[in-house]
Parts: structure tokens; C-alpha cells; sequence
């Protein structure tokens, strides 16, 4: 038995997780918030309770040493040398990272050297990285990248139609994001199937805050809606997913706005946010769809986009074997996925309506009879990250 | 019988048809190039020969002069009151004109107040109509647009996720372009299927060097792949269709270009001729796929990108009855449609590789037993605009 602690750091946060495998039991998990902020927040499950204290955490250092603290000193273990090694997730390990892999310091230098590709989370990961090294020099850590399981793609996927020395000089690509979710969802499909991933055709459809969604062909991305950057593909709670890339210059001449401002409002102010004119959250806006014509407006642009990278998606892989939901939206709402799903039997998916109302628990919800299997699966990308940490330091 | 004009004015060209209807037969056309420039040039076919002739043409005034002096000095016509009416063809029509349209002082106005959408071409569109109304101002005119067949699509179709402020103050939303050939080849198809419009679900692929796929149900565009403008969609011979919106502020950074300058990039020097690195023309291109592999992938991408829309539109209508393939490339490029259909079994598409191999003429090119028809049709907008100037000025 092993004891892994899954880590996501953010700016000013840090998520962990601690996992003990290979049975993938969560030990615990918490979150520090507003680190750097005055009141700073951390939680913690001990015993299964929350526990929560608000006190000035300075940095993630700090953050750190209250983390071990208290993993000690409430007895989750025995000493920090049971923990055996930690994975973090990394945001983007550009055209160098293909998998997970075991941090050094040159892999350090090489994480730094793609931050350009991913200027507000890459260096965010790093500290966090830096400030486990300090406390736990001894043990073993591992990145996770949320853009390696996309890096199987061809390039007449992966490639825009764009001056050829813009991918040359300065890596412009399709990336694709969601990673760890994406794989997840994927290995759990073929166990619930029963069938080999080498043998399947999986469209899937992480629907959070951010949405990507993913073409998986004999257990490979072979195409992703998100871009360069997270902001491409399906409407997202906030984000405009595509648009037609002349509108940037229009709204810029339009509202005097620079092409970083107009950045801004792509990535924070659109979305559903922006349809709905009232929430970024698909709860509130499905609580007000009756009565509210931009509320529903908003719920069927959003399936609208998933629907058709689903069509476009078959037509990758000439075909489909399953079809997977995973994430906040996708794992709850029965309303999304009935307007994502309606009008695809066309290509052999026949979903049950009385199946598809459940929430948030590993199921088919496709007709027996159906061709196309359609699952829902709560994602879990801290165990990804525990498995390919053990998998890489054992 | 009557005699229609079909004109189309570019800023510094003139392109006509002289068509006789109902029959639809082409009596002459031509083009007059380099108005306003030196040595302008002057082409129209009498007697089913070329006539050729390079002088300074000034302005479109100058160009309707020589244009109609000529139509009655070579005996095309016997007098201008042959001329029945002029249909002109408007790229803009905005969200004010659904339909096309007799020609008024009011509808002037307004095609120039949507002029702002397409500063490119509205403005030449009527300075084209200008120089007809000076010379023959007896004759009705009428506007056909390039956006008023999708002028269809929901609200869901044509919304992008902006803030909702940038469609109502703006006008920024999906217009969509190539109206008059998906129309002309969409009323073919039903003619050649023996079923009516109102029982079809088409998807029609209008490619040329620019390219744009429509989904039309029942007759009615209910989506397109052009966007705001013509850029958007799928990769053209020099544009590059959708790509991540936040690719523009990152070139602009790593180049130091300015957003219109990148704009500039991304209409003409990206997609195919990007891709290949020598050319936009897919007929070079063709020619060196076996021995070049920039140019294979150029066929590539642009081929992947169309075949996803395939998927993507049928999903769009529950399935789709027929595929259309126009305009040069569509018509002419059996490599394209082969790559474009391969591996589309799963939505009903069975297609004859030997049926596969003609070049721009009408044709079926399914395998007979195949569910979805899929058609090569010539697009013929000038025909287009002939008809709807018929139908408004009867």
C-alpha cells in the first residue's frame, strides 16, 4: 500500500487530495484559499468533518507546513514518511511533455520554459512544486499535465490553418486541456463496457465551468474542442469557446477596447454568463429556464455547441461505440444531456429519459438496445494523478 | 421571355451575365478588370468567342457605358429596352433583408448602412448599382444577397456567447455568406432527387477559394460555417477559418503586428497557401501531394475540417438525405470529395469511387443503394439572381 497526495495549485490556492493505493481510498482532502490574502482559509476532512481555520497563510510554503502539520498531528498518518510520493497537476507541458513524469531539475526548467503557453497557471504549479520540495525534499514527486493526453494527435488535428512558422517559432498548435479527466473517464468507459480501450470509439464530454470535449479513438486523443488556450471550442460558464476570429478587431474599433481587454471579456464576461445575463452557473440558469427566455437561450446554445462536436466527433472516427458525460454539468444535469442527446439516432444513440435522471453516480443511460452506449462518470482527476505517480516512482 | 442582367461589382471590377428567362440560357457575359487603373480590360464573349479589348476604363460609369454600347453594336441585343431588368448581387444585407429586393432610394440607404459589416464589398456593390441607375435609369433593379438565405437560423444558430449588449448595440452575430449558390444548388438537388424542398435535409459544401457549408432543412439555412464575416469556418485557400480567438493577442505580442494586421494575415496569407507553403490553388497543390508533404497536409486539414462539418450538420438535422458538393473545388476535385466522404458509413453515406471520378458536371456519385445522395452540382449564382430579379419584378 502506498499513500499519495494529489496536488493543484493555483495563484493563491492549493488543493490536495491524499490517496492511498492501490484501492484509490481517499484519506482526506482540503483546500487552502487566499493564501497571500489576508484571511486565508484552509479546510481539511478529519474524520470526515471539515475543518476549517481562517488565518494568514504568507505563501505556499506556509501552506505547505500547515498541510503536513496537520496531517500529522490529527493523525491521518503516522509521520510524513508514510507519504510516498506526491503528483501535481501541471497545466500545460506544451509539445515536450507526452505523459506524466517524474520531476527533476531539468524537467523544472522545462515546465518553466512552456509557462508562455500558460502564463497564469504553469508558474502557479511551479510554486506549489518548489514549496513541497522545501518541506518533503526526500520525496519522490511527479507532474501530471493536463495537455499530454492530447498529444497523441495528428497533426491535421492538432495544426491551424496559420503561417507555418507561427507553429515553428512559437509553438501555435491545438493543445487540448482536461487531460487527466479525459483518461479517467475514458479507462473507467472500458471497465464498465467490458471492452478493451484498443477497441473502442469514445466521444468525451467533460461539461464544468470550463468544457472540453474529446475524440478518443483506441484509448487516444485524436482530436479535443479546446485550442492553444482553454478559451477554444463549446460556450463555457464564462468563455465564449470559438467565434469567428475577425470579431476581435471589430469589438476592439467598436468599443475602444485593447486586444488584452477584449481577451478579458472573451475569457470572464461571455459564456453562458454573458447569454443568460445573470449567471455563469448552470444551476441558476436552469432554475430560471421556464421563465426566463434568455436562460433558455443560454441552455440551448450550450447544448447546441456539445451536440454538434458530437456529429463532428462520430465523423472523426467514423463512428462511435460510447458516448461519456463527466464534470459538475455533465455528471448533473439531466437537462443538458437530454438537449445534447436528442435527434442522434442517426448514429446509433438511443438514450432513456427515465435513466438519464440521475445525478452525479457512475451509469448507462442509453436503452439497452442502443448501439451507442451513453455513460455518465463522475470525474476524478486527483486518482489519475495518484496512478500515474504510482506507476511512474514505483 | 424576358432578358435579366445579373451584375456583380467588385471595387475595381465588373462582372455580367446577360441571361434569357425562363430558359435560363446565357446570351453573353464578361468581365471589365482594373477599373480605375491603367490599362483596364475589357472581356465579353460574342458569337461564343472571347473579345478582348485593353483600354482606360475610369470609373463603373465609364465600364456600364462600354458594356451596354457594346451589348447593342454586336447585336447581342437589339436595342437597351431589350434589358428587362438588372439583378445586382449585395454580399450585406445584414438582418434588414431576409429576401432579395426591388431596388429603391430607401433600400439604397439601407444597404449602405449596413455597409459597416462588409466595408469591403457593400460599398463597391453600390457603386456598381450607381453607374446602372445613370445609364439606364428606366429599368428596375433588384439586390440579391449573399447573407439573406441564412437570414433563416435560429437564435441558438446565430448567437455567438458574447456579451449580449455586442448583438443589439453591434449587430455582432452569425450571418453567414454564399446564400445565392446554396440556395441555386439546394433547389437543383430537389429537382434532381424528385423530392421537394420542404422533405430534404442538405448539407451543401460551397467550395472555392473561399469555402462554407450550410445546413438547410426543409429548405431554410438553419446553419452555416461562415460567421460575422467570410473568414470563419473551415480553412480557405488563403484564410484560416476558426482558430482559438485567443490566438490574435499572442501573435500580435510574438510579431508586434497590429490586430488588423494580423487580421490581414488571417484572410490572406494563412490556409491553404499557409499550410502548403507555396500556394493557395488546390489544383497545384494536387499536383504535388505525392512528392510533398506540406501539400499533402494542406489537402489534409482541409479535407478533415469539411468532413467534420459533415458530422457536425447532420447532427444538426437528425440525420441528413443528401450531400452537395459545388463550386470549383467541389465540383472538380474528386481527391477532396474522396477524403471529404471516406469513413461516413455510419450516418448512411455510401459513395461510388468510380462515380467519384468527374469534373463539374451535375452527376449523383453515391453507390445507388446508399441512404444519403450525395450530389456534384455547378453552382450558377448568376442564374440565382436572374430568377429572384424575375420573381420580384413580374
Amino acid at each position: 500500500m502506498q499513500t499519495i497526495l494529489a496536488i493543484n495549485a493555483g495563484s493563491s490556492s492549493l488543493k490536495f487530495q491524499l490517496i492511498q493505493m492501490p484501492d484509490e481510498k481517499i484519506l482526506t482532502k482540503g483546500l487552502v484559499e487566499r493564501i497571500g490574502i489576508a484571511n486565508s482559509i484552509f479546510t481539511i476532512e478529519v474524520d470526515g468533518k471539515k475543518d476549517k481555520t481562517v488565518v494568514d497563510i504568507p505563501d505556499h510554503e506556509d501552506a505547505v507546513r500547515r498541510l503536513t502539520d496537520k496531517l500529522t498531528s490529527s493523525r491521518i498518518i503516522q509521520s510524513l514518511d508514510d507519504i510516498h510520493a506526491i503528483g501535481h497537476r501541471v497545466v500545460h507541458g506544451g509539445e515536450r511533455f507526452t505523459d506524466s513524469v517524474v520531476i527533476t531539475e531539468d524537467v523544472m526548467k522545462e515546465i518553466d520554459e512552456v509557462s508562455e503557453l500558460a502564463p497564469l497557471h504553469n508558474p502557479a504549479n511551479i510554486v506549489g512544486i518548489r514549496a513541497f520540495q522545501e518541506f518533503l525534499p526526500q520525496v519522490p514527486m511527479v507532474a501530471v499535465f493536463d495537455t499530454a493526453f492530447h498529444q497523441t494527435m495528428e497533426e491535421k488535428s492538432y495544426l491551424y490553418s496559420l503561417p507555418y512558422e507561427y507553429y515553428e517559432k512559437y509553438g501555435i498548435r491545438k493543445y487540448g486541456f482536461h487531460g487527466a479527466s479525459h483518461k479517467y473517464v475514458s479507462e473507467r468507459a472500458s471497465e464498465m463496457l467490458g471492452i478493451p480501450l484498443k477497441q473502442l470509439r469514445l466521444i468525451s464530454c467533460h461539461l464544468g465551468n470550463g468544457a472540453s470535449i474529446a475524440a478518443i479513438q483506441h484509448g487516444k486523443s485524436i482530436d479535443t474542442s479546446m485550442g492553444f488556450t482553454p478559451l477554444a471550442g463549446v460556450t463555457m460558464g464564462t468563455r465564449s469557446g470559438n467565434i469567428d476570429p475577425a470579431l476581435l478587431p471589430y469589438i476592439m474599433d467598436k468599443t475602444g477596447q485593447t486586444a488584452v481587454e477584449v481577451l478579458n471579456v472573451l475569457n470572464k464576461k461571455s459564456g453562458m454568463l454573458a447569454l443568460s445575463g445573470f449567471s455563469s452557473d448552470l444551476r441558476d440558469i436552469e432554475q430560471q429556464a421556464e421563465t426566463n427566455d434568455r436562460a433558455e437561450l443560454a441552455l440551448e446554445v450550450f447544448a447546441s455547441r456539445i451536440h454538434k462536436y458530437l456529429g463532428s466527433y462520430a465523423a472523426r472516427m467514423s463512428g462511435v461505440d460510447a458516448i461519456i458525460f463527466t464534470a459538475g454539468v455533465g455528471e448533473n444535469s439531466d437537462v443538458i444531456r437530454e438537449k445534447v442527446l436528442t435527434g442522434l439516432e442517426f448514429m446509433g444513440v438511443y438514450w432513456d429519459p427515465v435513466r438519464n435522471k440521475i445525478r452525479g453516480k457512475e451509469t448507462f443511460i442509453n436503452y439497452p438496445h442502443s448501439p451507442v452506449k451513453v455513460l455518465v462518470i463522475p470525474t476524478n482527476e486527483e486518482v489519475m494523478i495518484a496512478r500515474d505517480t504510482v506507476r511512474l516512482t514505483k
